[in-house]
């Protein structure tokens, strides 16, 4: 007998599945509440940013580098040495950067409701394109996903790939002149932790698109939050973009969420002069001015990229345990099983775990009754509608150790009957 | 002979514009660099909030009331204890307010972008009424005009009273449904100084507009900032609408901005049920949240109204020699000549002067010349443009009383030039 569980014997079946049932009302009798439904950071991943709450203006003074008082009206675009300090993190000059609020969504927001209502360099308001289209890589974060539905985009999915989204699909997609544009994570991506490799970085930047104003919203949401020295290493697509005249394709965008403070950190964003003029004729209109004081403080701790990398260490030994703890339970309980499969990602937030196909659904309403929340099963397809109905998402940052093993467990404890009731029924996947 | 300088002999009208020319070259010889340009708050000002720069997690804590721990993701519409506050400030409970970043312009631009993608209340989006239009003030504030010159509106001017808008003009503008809104300083008017009269407020609650989803910008500026103990007193328009079935009308803005930081406040939104929900809606799709350790350190301070009344009488303080200084000069260099008048407020951050029609403009330059720059003459018109070239807005804040005596008996000396040269040009105002 092989150790797949299609393969298993009636008997053994029943058995296995008694087994599981057994070990599912233990856990069920405990009463637990375990959430691993979002990326937040925990408490003590917050702690370490505590320094930055507690600076006073004894110690960083009031004045930026270029002797702006921080507590007053000006500069809208960010301080010169928080746009270094992004610019480091995000690859280009300070002159290509604009600091803003704490929430980088707001900044692929405000461009996309830019590009409805105003257009894109010159082009047509995206509203008057009656049959506007976005590419959804699937799986994906539920976000991206809602601003696009929001602004009325009908999507085109596109799957993930060890290297990023399949670049013959998308190529292929790109064509139709409706499609203006598509959201990615392209270091350690959510939820699959993959990094998008130099070739697909390289053929973003190289592909013809029907549409002029095409834009790929490049979220860089992971991309200095490593888990090991060993890291994945994304190109830096505005130089790969210059060889083929299209760095104004790439809006990019980062955060000190999870740096820093996920409830009061910094976002900024990152793009082509062209579009760096645009949108700061737009933000002329928009806004007075984003937090300097908050600013100021986050540049008086983090003078530079070194100093950013040192704190993410520290973020990635409180983080490690936790990742390390959900892959150990997730092999050993369902290694061979064939009923699973589990990204291993070296970084980022999550953990992105296939089910049985018609399976998460169930998966993740044993789990609820079990007191484990998961992110909502469908999020990580557009309209919330996963058509596998086979991708969970995992976020193991903000439980401790060991209550992310009692809930990888339980995971784990309901993957098993969810097979079992699809073997029984005959849908294997 | 009367005083007024239009009833000089030509010999008389000679010496005066003498004497002037001759003062306005002393003071241009001092070299100086003044600047009345913007209601920005002075250094002394911004020094009465440095307990907020320097308060530490250890007096605040990390969580608000209601347990959320600030540093962390989550409650994206404010929390508890800032929506109190706000709610105060603006007449509405905790439940009709949405507190933001550090910018109430954010939140009105954000406002009309909504309109212009989504339309409002199940209306057609604004982008598709080809001939929209917005109700300009005049004088009004240059930065509201800029968002709807932005999203493409054509201007109906209705000048400002005593009272507030010409309600006559404004009730007839109103009924052309392409007409879709309105801004407003509905307390200390900027520039004018102007607080809308109940009268005023009752019939804005009542007016019928031809658009159903006609809304008002209810700009909430300077609804603390009061200069005297006596103050001007703004009805509640929430209640007064209710009255009349029209709360949804109106878009209630306020922030902190000259309260703490200009350029690190909080700053609210206040409306009716249905625009709560319906903003909330969009809120959620855009923004994950706003800087919440800023909001716990603001409700630490400021645990009601009487806390930032407190606090803006320590401002009023350091306002009130400023506004008398200049009302001072300006009534000592040109009441009786009948080439100038001026509003005396008593509240907000601005004095507006009206000089001899077909004057403002070369007011300004000989300021500029003498190093004291004003608000670009025309700002408080859409386009920037002032039919009758004689509105000049000054900012008395920023500059130290020394300054301010300065840079009044400057834009005096500019006055009298500027009027002298329209008689011998026959251009009488």
């Amino acid at each position: 007998m092989s150790g797949l569980l299609r393969d298993y014997s009636p008997e053994a079946l029943a058995r296995f599945e008694r087994e599981a049932a057994e070990r599912y009302e233990a856990y069920k009798a405990k009463g637990l509440a375990l959430n691993m439904a979002r990326g937040k950071p925990s408490p003590e991943q917050l702690d370490l940013s505590d320094p930055l709450f507690n600076l006073t203006r004894n110690e960083t003074g009031v004045k930026s580098s270029d002797g702006w008082d921080c507590r007053n009206y000006g500069v809208p675009f960010g301080l010169e040495e928080t746009r270094s300090l992004f610019g480091e993190i995000m690859g280009v000059g300070k002159e290509n950067v604009i600091v803003c609020g704490c929430s980088s969504l707001n900044i692929m927001y405000d461009y996309v409701s830019q590009a409805m209502t105003h257009g894109i360099a010159g082009g047509e308001p995206w509203l008057f394109c009656r049959d506007r289209k976005m590419i959804a890589l699937v799986p994906g974060y539920d976000r991206h996903f809602k601003v696009a539905e929001h602004f009325g985009f009908d999507f085109v999915c596109v799957p993930m790939t060890a290297e990023g989204p399949d670049m013959d699909q998308l190529e292929a997609a790109v064509k139709d002149p409706a499609v203006k544009g598509m959201f990615c994570v392209p270091k350690y991506s959510n939820p699959d932790g993959v990094t998008f490799s130099a070739e697909t970085v390289r053929r973003l930047a190289a592909m013809e698109t029907g549409a002029k104003d095409f834009r790929v919203i490049w979220d860089m949401a992971y991309t200095v939050h490593d888990l090991y020295d060993e890291t994945d290493e994304l190109a830096n697509v505005f130089e790969v973009a210059k060889e083929y005249g299209t760095e104004d394709r790439f809006i990019a965008v980062a955060s000190t969420s999870k740096i820093t403070f996920a409830g009061a950190g910094l976002s900024a964003l990152a793009t082509s002069d062209a579009n760096i003029a645009e949108i700061k004729k737009r933000m002329a209109v928009q806004i007075i001015g984003h937090d300097k004081i908050n600013q100021l403080k986050h540049a008086y701790f983090y003078r530079n990229l070194d100093d950013i990398k040192a704190q993410m260490r520290r973020h990635a030994e409180l983080l490690r345990p936790k990742f390390e703890t959900v892959q150990k339970i997730l092999d050993e309980e369902l290694t061979g099983l064939g009923v699973a499969q589990w990204s291993k990602p070296k970084g980022g937030y999550f953990i992105s775990l296939d089910v049985t196909t018609g399976s998460a659904k169930y998966v993740e309403t044993l789990c609820k009754d079990c007191g484990v929340v998961l992110t909502p099963v469908g999020a990580t397809w557009p309209l919330g509608k996963d058509p596998e109905d086979k991708n969970i998402r995992l976020a193991p940052s903000y439980p401790s150790v060991e209550e992310i093993a009692l809930a990888a467990e339980i995971v784990a404890v309901a993957v098993k009957l969810a097979a079992c009731r699809a073997l029984r029924e005959g849908q294997t996947g």
